[in-house]
């Protein structure tokens, strides 16, 4: 069975050294976030994750959820964890004091979903869409409804779901038809079916609530015609405890590759009754709210599989003996060399180890941004921080996710035939990571709201921000010598991503293919180079603090400095191949009978 | 359910217009290689892995192989499968007429192959050892053992497996302890524990042939004390039927990923009684001739895997309806586009084609070598041929299994949602692709032969060779100024495998890790070259055709044509990026401490 191991090291790194996470504490509303309380939290939760989340993980995935009747059992222990959780305060971190929340800034919160997912994912998501229901009524639902409903969801008593898919409609949801009909109490009596709601139904808490997406009686056809509304399990009684049965029923679950521990739920609406949140026909850009976070947290989703496996995969190759080194016997006393010997194995382990640091910093830098966003005084600070978190979250889900799925594959790789056996947890990894690239949006509806949306926004305004911050580390890693090679490569990928952008802008007015055409490879060189400005960042503070000495010992230091040396020798170059693709035109891929299929 | 449809319209072009597989007939033993007979089994052969194989592929997936006491239950319709499929004749296709095959070239049983592992690898495992255990006799054993238990393995009787692996043996078979102690008869006791043999035990035959790799009491250490063993479940009685049980027994069936519906066992040797094949402490050397067969296998396991995957991800684009084309609306009448006229669904789409139909011209024009390496009747034209098929193994089996990894997820891809859902088949593909990435040797094993063993072979003379012919198409398709473009990329991506090779030839002396570095990108652009080498013969003889006629309608050309620009202008460019990361040496992956990891 896998272990999990938090990553407590690096992010002491990150929040000390790589970014000013003290000075969060000045922040409005942050004042309890002391730079030791953060540090010490994160120790306490990844020794929770550890201990308590991560040994479900498996016996989770071999038990599935069972389906009974309406009823949905998950796997043995998670309730138990659920409440743990929630006692412990791991649910509460983040949110408004007001409804028992502690406050605390999402650059620790983002810190500790990752640990959360990397113990196991299926769990976690369960947690995580409470929060997402706490954060739609937070932001768009009225008094009443927030102070009935918020500190129930605070304090782990209540979980919640958000429900937009139906049979007909994924990606497009304009098409959807469940419908809402309102009572003259102010309610309404939603009805219709819903599929792949996660946590759905479940056992964990003593009620759920769903946020849905349905029509009413005047609405206008497509997008602009659909409203968000809560439709608890129960209703709350005037004590605000459950009350009466509402009318949604769980119909069956889904028999899934992975994620087998988190129910995905069919969910029938038979005149059940809901409330309105936020303004009618305006439920798409309110359930944004909770989209653009979900996106970042399946981000997280992936950059903890992909942590988990790579510290998996480290271990087993430390261990396992087969064959000599190429470049001469390593352990004669042995019968065999240890497999981290192989170039190849270490080829692949450095792959995910560039690939997960990176992408922590620049979760963490994103995070860092969205407390800007919240509670900076200066609202030029505020917008600026809005513009480059709303530019990095669908790079930071479809990037993080398309990365988590071929870093776990090598873990799966770096075991051989044990990689393939469920025993050893590392497929498990694998099937868990796939569904980061379809669900919360397909990676390619991501790439399409970065080239199609984020892009043109403005005329390039959230493209030009981030651009300036990025040629400012490169200005700052210039000055180094010993990054002189690295900065090299960056600057070409920058340039690289600026030729993209500019292919976008120019080709895409006159035809709308080119930019769908072209919006994955963009996606992939955006993310490379947000990636590839966190490892120039990271190598520049660890090239100088191996001299100015700092808070780590050198020796980390230096993993710092080679595994940016094989960030930008060895994964960056992709860029290259990607813009020649992304040029090559819609023709290659348009051009081609329909019935020649 | 998916379906599985025969590739068999593109096989009738590769067999009457690509190659000249007319031409087999003429070779001595191949008399009865008529084009037309190799079509009408081409015919027969895909309708019986649609209407007998394919259905049992999700139903075998679902059931998994049950172990009970030493007894293995494969899934519901298996045993009856194996023996249709042996009545059929679809078993003894290349076997020697001598000992009841049908003596047909190998030309056509690969192309059988593609389809049974198409329709369901876990089933068409069971033939392709018990084939393998043939090949093995067939190659090594003495006349009295091929006469007993040749024709038992043609008639579909008895099958076979290949017992290499212990549990602290994989990819390093010197290790292996098993320990084979002589009879005064001839005969020998064999003592050991082999682990993940595929169709270990089944219900499917009355008999079951181990060829088994182990220690005679003389042997040296190392892979030069390795012996091969035949080792029968039951030891045959003096009329050559199933007589006295031997002690080899199946303690525990592995929980895989994917390919459930195989059984993965773990064996128990205990004084089992085997029979020397071939020379003592020479068989891992006879072992080759199988491990060589059964890459090539496991190469077209990842052709027919990504094929199959392809029909079903089509089929659901042409259907599926979601959001508008971003070129204009489509199809107004109705309340969407079909998801097929969206670029990137389009663009994953011709990837697997690309990647499919590549790989099948290649996979075909491999298999034709192999009949002139051993029929033709002029020598020097078998030793050509043996070398390109030796050059082109470790390339088919790594190239072909990791290019069906990634077209099997965007078959997932292009499913959205419904992929991850096990109802629609497409995630099995998926789990059942990934193994061949890791067994019959893992993918970087593949790229040491490849850059460490067939490349230095005779200063490079299998490259040589491979060169002049690819070079040759090159001439030829630079002739057809429609080709112009193409023919363009193809020589850039050909002086970038020449460059890798020299640097792997002048590094890789003074350092073995330069190899160990390289090799799995140089296997990558190899394969990007050999299957480029297919495209551009199928664009040009797309191209003639399309003017001078031939015996496919035009839309079949005309998409030829257009899926060999979408190779050369988004897949091939990667040879770019694979040359610089494998030119950027062994430092970056072998310069970190090992304490540092």
């Amino acid at each position: 069975m896998p272990t999990f191991r938090a990553p407590v090291v690096d992010y002491r790194f990150l929040f000390r050294e790589l970014f000013d996470v003290a000075s969060l504490a000045s922040l409005p509303g942050y004042v309890n976030a002391d730079l030791d309380v953060l540090l010490t939290a994160l120790e306490e939760g990844g020794r929770f994750c550890e201990d308590v989340i991560a040994p479900l993980n498996m016996p989770g995935d071999a038990a599935g959820c069972r389906w009974e009747a309406g009823d949905v059992k998950t796997p043995e222990g998670f309730p138990a964890a659920y409440a743990a959780l929630a006692d412990a305060g791991w649910l509460s971190l983040a949110c408004d004091p007001a409804y028992g929340g502690q406050g605390l800034p999402f650059t620790l919160r983002f810190a500790i979903d990752e640990m959360l997912y990397a113990a196991n994912l299926s769990f976690a998501m369960y947690p995580g869409l409470a929060l997402g229901v706490y954060e739609g009524l937070y932001a768009h639902a009225g008094t009443a409804l927030k102070e009935l409903y918020l500190p129930r969801v605070v304090s782990g008593k209540w979980a919640g779901t958000m429900c937009l898919t139906e049979a007909h409609a994924g990606t497009d949801l304009g098409l959807i038809r469940t419908a809402a009909v309102p009572n003259p109490d102010g309610s309404c009596l939603l009805t219709g079916q819903k599929v792949f709601i996660s946590a759905g139904e479940h056992d964990l808490t003593e009620n759920i609530l769903h946020l849905v997406l349905a029509r009413l009686p005047d609405a206008p056809p497509g997008t602009h015609g659909i409203s968000m509304f809560l439709v608890p399990k129960f209703v709350p009684d005037a004590n605000g405890a459950p009350g009466a049965r509402n009318a949604v029923f769980c119909r069956s679950i889904e028999h899934k590759m992975g994620i087998r521990g988190s129910a995905t739920c069919v969910l029938d609406f038979d005149r059940a009754t809901g409330w309105l949140v936020g303004e009618p026909h305006k439920g798409l850009r309110a359930m944004f709210t909770l989209m653009n976070a979900a996106r970042l947290g399946v981000g997280l989703q992936g950059l903890g599989l992909a942590g988990v496996s790579y510290g998996n995969a480290v271990a087993y190759a430390r261990e396992r003996r087969q064959g000599r080194s190429l470049s001469g016997v390593k352990d004669p006393q042995a019968s065999a060399d240890r497999i981290l010997h192989h170039a190849d194995i270490r080829r692949g382990l450095l792959w995910m180890r560039a690939f997960v640091e990176g992408a922590r910093a620049l979760a963490t830098w994103t995070a860092f941004q969205i407390d800007v966003e919240l509670r900076h005084p200066d609202s030029s600070v505020r917008e600026e921080a809005a513009d480059l978190v709303a530019l990095m979250t669908p790079v930071i889900k479809a990037f993080f996710t398309d990365g988590a799925f071929v870093a776990t594959n090598i873990g799966v790789q770096t075991l051989g035939g044990h990689g393939y056996i469920r025993d050893y947890g590392m497929e498990q990894f694998v099937r868990d990571a796939r569904i980061g690239q379809i669900y919360e949006g397909t990676n390619y509806v991501q790439a399409l709201d970065l080239a199609g949306r984020k892009l043109p926004d403005g005329n390039g305004r959230m493209l030009r921000r981030y651009l300036a911050i990025v040629r400012a580390e490169l200005a700052e890693a210039e000055r180094d010598p010993n990054l002189a090679a690295m900065a090299n490569a960056f600057g070409a990928a920058v340039n690289r991503l600026s030729r993209g952008a500019m292919h976008l802008a120019t080709k895409g007015i006159a035809n709308g293919d080119e930019v769908g055409a072209a919006a994955s490879d963009f996606l992939q060189i955006f993310g490379y180079v947000a990636v590839g400005h966190m490892w120039l960042r990271q190598a520049r503070v660890a090239s100088q603090r191996r001299v100015t000495g700092g808070k780590m010992d050198q020796r980390f230091y230096d993993a710092k400095i080679r595994t940016a040396r094989y960030f930008f020798e060895r994964m960056l170059p992709q860029t290259e191949t990607l813009l020649v693709t992304l040029m090559s035109g819609a023709g290659n891929v348009m051009d081609f009978d329909d019935d020649a299929w």
